[in-house]
């Protein structure tokens, strides 16, 4: 793929993707939201949350089941509670009109969480708990999504691949930063790999009746698996819980009955937690942040990798020459926006 | 180990528990929170954190690491955290003594958190994780260790064995709840082997030179590794971050360092978040706590277990047996209490 890259300007790119949206019908505050997070998606090689997803993202309003106008409201009236109601629309704007009260509240109290609510979900969490870490505060997200994964012992779906990341504040450019699927590897994935009629590693899937499967046909019909077995199982779970029920959104399995077969981006909610290190350390702060830094330290002192380092790495490479894409992707993006206009 | 097997009555194993920590020298409160603990575990039959640790327990008084009189101290300025200095004792009293604060805080905020410093620990977290749950409120505990445990792609030791664990209240009998390490196995799993010169599963740890081994005793020289490969990596990172710099208390490394050879239980923090699905969802809570119940039942139905379904039916079933004990343990505790006596 990386022979017909494009480098594009930032600017452009974030144009490209606004004037798209906005061709395809989201308003301004909408289509702002989402190109900021494709663009940064785009920019650090993260091509699976980039520009690509903007396909779907007109997709899903053309199937007439987000509403691309929505105007998130916010109910701040429990202490410790931001909840955000997206109204049906797309996340990142709910997520961006949320994140000042969040902040707030945490910083007051030391701890908070957003519940963001009847949102259609497409994007990484890893630029939500980034913002929210370079905002000084340690950010934990999750959400779940469509129930495709089995729960460990079982054979029939039940869990999304529920996404859990983690940022945490650092002194140095950028936070250290995790977001991974409790799934053992993305539905994307076991697709692309089926329409290469390629087989996929064990561990990844079972077929309908329960087996192991390295068919990915046979698994895109049965269950994919968590990652770590019961432990990634549990934390699953935990995801499903804490951002379905106890924020009185949808689990994985009532989105997915919701979606009815459409197809469409994940309708559900998100739940993220916010803890201000300021409030719980006060004047040690400094002194206790460091430590943190020793741990890092510790880990990229042997030659290990730190969660993000990749993104960040093509991050600074691209700081000179752009945003790279993919030839064939810009001029489909260019096609449709044609079409729409 | 089952044909040796004795069954004692609850009260009678509290009471050889209270008696021999205090015979240990600690104090009232002390003896009766740890008491609990471990005959919580051994009733579940979750032999690693029953009676035995009471060994181990007596073994750190002794050697003058733990002050087994020491008085917890509570700090609840801050309007969403519960600080509570162990004062260099055991954790269990520190929780105990901070639990009602916490409860406090969650009902009222939504979210609230408790840091509980400079504690000896050695218990399992799903006792407390469990009581959380039955006062109605979601609790997320986790701890470090020693720092036995590599980071992903490293090969020398970072990270302690980093136990996560969630209750989730339910309106049946128990409360869903799930307890796990972050490393692929327990620490003590690999010295049975060790002793037992049995090989050990791959993937479990790595030699010194790192590795993939087989071989126990080069493992216990190695370093372990986290279950679920960067993704329990990057968990158990957040969990150092978390139980540690977040709230002023050492690293699994530093904590290492601190024990200084000793062996004895690791010092170091816990941090517990509860959050209250009252002040979440308000009414509507009977409503969404229903629908939690359709998930569990999609995965009970299908013949999955739930995570801590082992221990549920071991307690109904010991519930008119009483408590199991192997018998050389029992000999060997009411041994030690003669000695101390």
């Amino acid at each position: 793929m990386s022979q017909d890259l494009q480098y594009i300007r930032l600017e452009d790119a974030k144009r490209l993707a606004i004037d798209l949206l906005r061709a395809a019908g989201l308003s301004e505050g909408h289509a702002e939201a989402i190109a900021k997070s494709v663009v940064s998606a785009q920019r650090d090689e993260c091509y699976s949350h980039g520009l690509w997803r903007l396909l779907g993202c007109v997709a899903t309003v053309r199937k007439g089941k987000v509403d691309p106008k929505a105007v998130p409201t916010i109910d701040a009236s429990a202490p410790g509670i931001v909840k955000v109601d997206a109204k049906f629309g797309y996340s990142l704007l709910a997520f961006r009109e949320g994140l000042p009260e969040l902040i707030a509240k945490a910083s007051h109290l030391g701890i908070a969480a957003m519940a963001i609510n009847h949102c259609y979900h497409f994007s990484a969490l890893w630029p939500e708990v980034e913002e929210i870490a370079e905002a000084g505060l340690v950010g934990l997200a999750m959400t779940p999504s469509h129930s495709w994964v089995a729960p460990a012992g079982g054979k029939k779906p039940v869990f999304g691949t529920n996404p859990i990341a983690f940022g945490w504040p650092r002194v140095g450019p950028h936070p250290f930063v995790f977001d991974f699927a409790t799934s053992a590897a993305a539905r994307g994935e076991i697709e692309l790999h089926r329409r290469a009629g390629k087989p996929i590693p064990l561990g990844w899937a079972i077929d309908s009746d329960g087996k192991d499967t390295a068919d990915a046909a046979k698994a895109m019909e049965g269950a994919m698996l968590t990652f770590g077995g019961h432990k990634g199982s549990a934390l699953s779970a935990m995801i499903e819980l804490m951002a379905g029920p106890l924020i009185a959104d949808m689990t994985s399995a009532e989105s997915m009955a919701f979606d009815d077969g459409a197809g469409v981006a994940p309708c559900h909610g998100e739940l993220i937690l916010a803890l201000d290190p300021k409030v719980f350390l006060g004047g040690a702060m400094e002194e206790h942040m460091r430590r943190a830094e020793d741990m890092f330290d510790a880990i990229t002192g042997q030659g290990a990798r730190l969660p993000s380092q990749r993104r960040y790495d093509a991050r600074a490479r691209n700081e000179s020459l752009g945003v790279p894409v993919q030839t064939t992707l810009l001029d489909e993006l260019r096609a449709l926006l044609a079409s729409l206009a």
